[in-house]
């Protein structure tokens, strides 16, 4: 089958001809890709700058944001069937730690397995991975339409959704960051709570988009943002501010945003949180870590999309066409996600 | 009556006589005192160092740390009667604001009212605060012993209250700094949760006190706490890690001794944190910024201490000798917790 | 003033002239209403059915609904102005005790006080509360459009709120009973959670109404109702079931819906909650009380009115025609809630 | 090997020759049994009264509370390893249903398989059962010591655990039924809460070995309970209410001891709740349903376990003289747990 192969670190990658996945444990599974999703961790990886933390992995196919239809199951796998459509949580855990035990899938300590990432991922006709990584979805939802919501769009819920007892009638979130992420931040917010939205970005488009997507307030990153966000919010800042940009002093400003009391949500990272121990007592604020989300927020998230609740502007490219995607990527031509499907899909 | 005057930043505070305070409004209640706690920020106040933060109002009397008996009520003061034993809440608030009527006492908006720290405190014979501000508690508690309860011991129970979900049975909370606050963090760990708990300072009498108060490892501060921490944990750190300390490196100790997924809980204060956000996100942990408690909170620590579950190590002056209880809090001579009491009753 | 007094059980009320209220304490507010809602429980008091709870207090001008403009205040009161619009919670609190200091105010140990149940309601020109009763609202609304969400609202509210962190997307609330409570019931769920609405009533009428206000499907309570609810829910029943009837069978129903797992919101009253010990747990399932709503409740309903997020029918009468309006009432041909408004407003 | 065989309903066990079992799926461990709990749910197995609910199982090996070592795992398993001491949970759960992923294990909607009620149990010399149903314990721990905790135990714990949350200092909590469920919630509510415990039941020496266990107070159940409950609780009830027995007058007593605003904890069956609604709405008071616990809490239980902070009575018998042991039980003979034990370890 066809595959996108990382095969060196900072040579791009090439579509190539692969073996297709075999079923070789029990709790296998097979999906056929609908499509994958493409994000800027990709350009990342062609780039190296994982190759720390992965390993020595090369060659792998890059995706992990993977939507499809089931091929075929282990021996043990009885809940799922050829045919029915899924999307994939990023990590096949153990099910058996603590962790896992308790419904925190991304802190599972029993595997480290990434499609993607550290293995093969969807960016080809065929994926394996294992059966607790697989969600069940509405026949009637694309694959190609929903697979960046697999990575992307789960990380934005789960932080959303942590944040969502904060959030009663009358408060406020920021949303720093209106891309792929802050969309659908915006849109969970939306869907879970009755808070005022206030989203904040350096373009003006994108703003404009996020206020069709249901931003109450848009204030454009030029300097002024924290003082506006103040001026919204009677000089006390938000309730919940959700960073989706986490460097290039945004990681700064959404402390400043922050009201007493209140919670400073960390999802896009690149800088650093540094605050005074004084200012953190004395008004008595936190600092939330979000890693991804669990595989309930997934299915969750996918229940949004089914009842139309949360969309996601994207462009398919055919698998031949990756490199074609990842320039438009890095160039700022990609507006929406970037979705490769496999080329007779195309 | 007496009373321990700030006259002039910079200056030793003096024993002078000063008219009683009198009852002036419908919810105002009159404390005869019975002792109250002096602590470092007495002496910062003493430097200035908070002049800047609650302004000209000067000259005043110390004393934020008040327990005694009421001597006299307002006219719409029903619950309080002459004779009650009693703690008084650093902060009388409004009662009226959003913050007030979710019962955050310390996040009210609607008062600015500190006796103590902007208003006349507590080393005196008599003090003057609002009926919201007065804890009713065990008559046969002495206010002499629990008077350092109301700010400092608060503080540390609020701080573990807040810690308690994540303490189930297995896990591990780190105490960095065994002094006053330390022991009664110690002490409501015990009371409050099943955790291991992992003191941490640099004195071994101090860690040897905190192991009589329950402290189940001892780890001596010399350089080496971060690592010590990890062996006590498997290499994983703590859940939960609550810092008294807030500077001189302890913040940062703090954070690196915190486990995937665990909260690092702020009290302390002087040092910055300072953590990258990649750190943050693919650990998804959190800082949590503490400050003093609620009404209940103090109310519920004066249940633990009258059923002998939380005891605090004090040491005696009258007011007449309040500057050489300042020396010996200075010069490191004053062991457990200074506490001021009336002439007559010394 | 006018006003619509109670003077004796089984006697219709009349309308009279009574003396102002007087500022008479330091925390006291007095009111000039915009409008009062007439609620079957003022249907009850006037046939005597809450005389043995509310004890002798007849003569009083009835209106537990109250909402309006501050006309005056006491000497101690400084967050309200005379012009203020506002809305009246239920009950003046006493703010001091353990309930009232952590929110709960329809817990309140320390006062008795509930104007038009037991002393001098809002069907009249004026009426007197305590400070910690008046919640100030945009001066947008209209008092007369929102007075019935005082009790009424509330309550549907509170309940929602309760429930609403087990209503993550996916899962299925039942709203038994479309009146009054059931409406603001259906729009809070829609405010504050993704879950998908069920509604049950005898009336098609009432149902298609509720459709109107958000609630997906609509269930005819024809004796199939707890049928089609499981046949709605896979055979599982919701994972909430909010019971606004509670006599008639309703609560048997409610119980009947309920998911494994999941949880009975009592609010309507008559009959009986009867379970098999067995049942409960071998199921795990719960029964909720619920009680009126705290004053924060009601700030945060006043939040949505504002945004249009929860809207009322109602049908005005002049206080002159309270007997009219009982009468259509008990009639069944009120159509929304009635308001009572004074006489020159009308 | 040896196993005690239910045959038919209505006759008495059989203890029998049997194939041991065999390693058939990639998931199964088979577990060399230390001791299996004896319980009344045994006699009523026996009885038939189980019959219409677990089908036509018969015949098959007894014993749901069942620890011991593990003796050989599935090619899938690598968290377990011959000679591992374990507890088993009472259920194999799927691991991939929306419960399953939350960690609500007893919730579980994929599989069947309880080992000694629908299928061969632990009264033998070895069990069957899944990988996700095996919690390793410390090596110190005895099977034969904490088997009973597997169900028994676990049922207390877990109610515990949902009941801390409501149990602040001050906070009282009632445990009706003092034997083996109730020494253990009256341990675990030590453990986990600084509540005051009130224990209730029939019998004097019960009720002394109770507060052994960490009572606070003692009320013999011979028709003035509630009013003592009440008097020790200044006539207002208590916060938490749970009721072991649930039936024979218990389910209405712990009602009736239940404070405003507080919960009632239903954990023994065989009678039914029966409540006004009035009365559950006008107080805010909740009916909760418990049911065993999830794999969590079992590993926590035996952190307390090996902390010594749990305990338990235990009475053990070799298989062979199973029916000794039911009717030690049966007859009120057996002082604290009875617990199987393989022959030749006995």
């Amino acid at each position: 089958m066809k595959a996108v192969r990382l095969n060196q670190y900072e040579q791009r990658p090439a579509v190539e001809d692969v073996p297709e996945p075999q079923i070789t444990g029990p709790m296998d599974v097979i999906v056929r890709i609908g499509g994958a999703g493409l994000c800027r961790t990709d350009l990342h990886l062609v780039e190296g700058q994982w190759a720390s933390r992965v390993g020595d992995v090369l060659p792998f196919t890059l995706g992990h944001e993977n939507a499809g239809w089931v091929q075929e199951v282990g021996s043990a796998v009885e809940h799922l069937a050829p045919g029915d459509t899924v999307i994939l949580h990023p990590q096949a855990t153990c099910g058996l730690c603590r962790f896992c035990r308790a419904g925190d899938d991304m802190h599972c300590t029993g595997t480290n397995f990434f499609p993607g990432l550290n293995t093969d991922g969807g960016m080809a006709d065929f994926l394996k991975t294992g059966a607790r990584a697989v969600v069940k979805i509405d026949p009637n939802l694309q694959p190609a339409d929903v697979a960046a919501l697999a990575d992307a769009g789960l990380t934005a819920y789960h932080a959303v959704k942590k944040a969502s007892p904060q959030l009663y009638p009358g408060t406020r979130a920021v949303v720093i960051g209106a891309g792929g992420l802050g969309h659908i931040g915006i849109q969970s917010l939306k869907a879970l709570t009755p808070a005022e939205i206030i989203v904040v970005d350096r373009s003006e488009d994108a703003l404009k988009l996020a206020q069709e997507f249901g931003a109450d307030h848009a204030v454009v990153a030029d300097g002024s943002q924290v003082e506006k966000v103040q001026e919204l919010t009677d000089g006390n800042g938000a309730e919940v501010v959700i960073d989706f940009v986490g460097e290039r002093g945004a990681e700064h400003d959404a402390w400043g945003m922050t009201r007493r009391a209140g919670s400073h949500f960390v999802i896009g990272y690149g800088g650093a949180v540094n605050v005074e121990t004084i200012d953190l007592i004395s008004t008595e604020r936190n600092v939330i870590g979000n890693l991804v989300g669990t595989f309930n927020d997934l299915a969750e998230l996918m229940i949004l999309a089914a009842q139309g609740k949360v969309k996601l502007h994207t462009q398919t490219y055919p698998l031949s066409a990756v490199n074609d995607a990842m320039d438009d990527l890095d160039g700022g031509r990609l507006h929406g996600r970037g979705i490769l499907v496999p080329d007779q899909a195309a």
